[in-house]
């Protein structure tokens, strides 16, 4: 069973971590066949912690689970905070854990500021 | 004479400040013919500042800027800080500046995180 787990960094304002679960919902929604279980996870100031939300997917029954950081930039919480939180979780034999490339290193960002920048609502 | 201006928070780490400084040259090239100068600013930690960055753009003779914020959520830098910065700047006669809506509200948010996830670079 294949798994999502999407890692922001959490914030003090209730509302943007509910932006993060309403966008989980969406990645859900498009992930079709792909991705059985689709979740998020915040490396501090919101629950669930990333060992908590890793767990969670394991004991649902996830035997691939790939973790795509929702960071711009490649500071120390993508390349070590993120990684040792991670680490934190026993994987069973036949669980593999892998950690996708921080969403600003996507080829397409380019394109999206430019799309952002041209929409007038 | 229309243009571009990405804001990024701006960081201690160099490294991150010239990773932006690169995506605002791919910005630039595949702009075409819609924005004559693409450039970027920072809120704080790096240079140019935000008023910094725009009265450069209106100093170069850009009649519509378009400020779009690299950012994830929509907290006080969003909603308060960038447009505080944004008003700084003196628009002379004949002068547009518009603010565009943020990159984490991109509709296209969902489908970059799940193209990131199937990436094994």
């Amino acid at each position: 069973m294949r798994s999502l787990l999407i890692i922001a960094h959490g914030s003090r304002r209730a509302a943007s971590n509910d932006e993060m679960r309403a966008l989980t919902e969406q990645v859900a929604q498009q992930a079709g066949d792909d991705y059985q279980r689709v979740a998020c996870a915040f490396l501090e100031l919101a629950e669930p912690s990333i060992p908590d939300g890793l767990a969670a997917l394991i004991d649902a029954g996830c035997t691939e689970v790939t973790v795509v950081p929702y960071f711009l930039s490649a500071g120390r919480h993508v390349a070590e905070d993120i990684p040792a939180e991670v680490a934190k979780v026993e994987k069973p034999d036949g669980v593999t854990v892998r950690i996708a490339p921080y969403l600003g290193q996507s080829p397409a960002m380019a394109g999206l500021l430019l799309a952002q920048a041209g929409r007038t609502d």
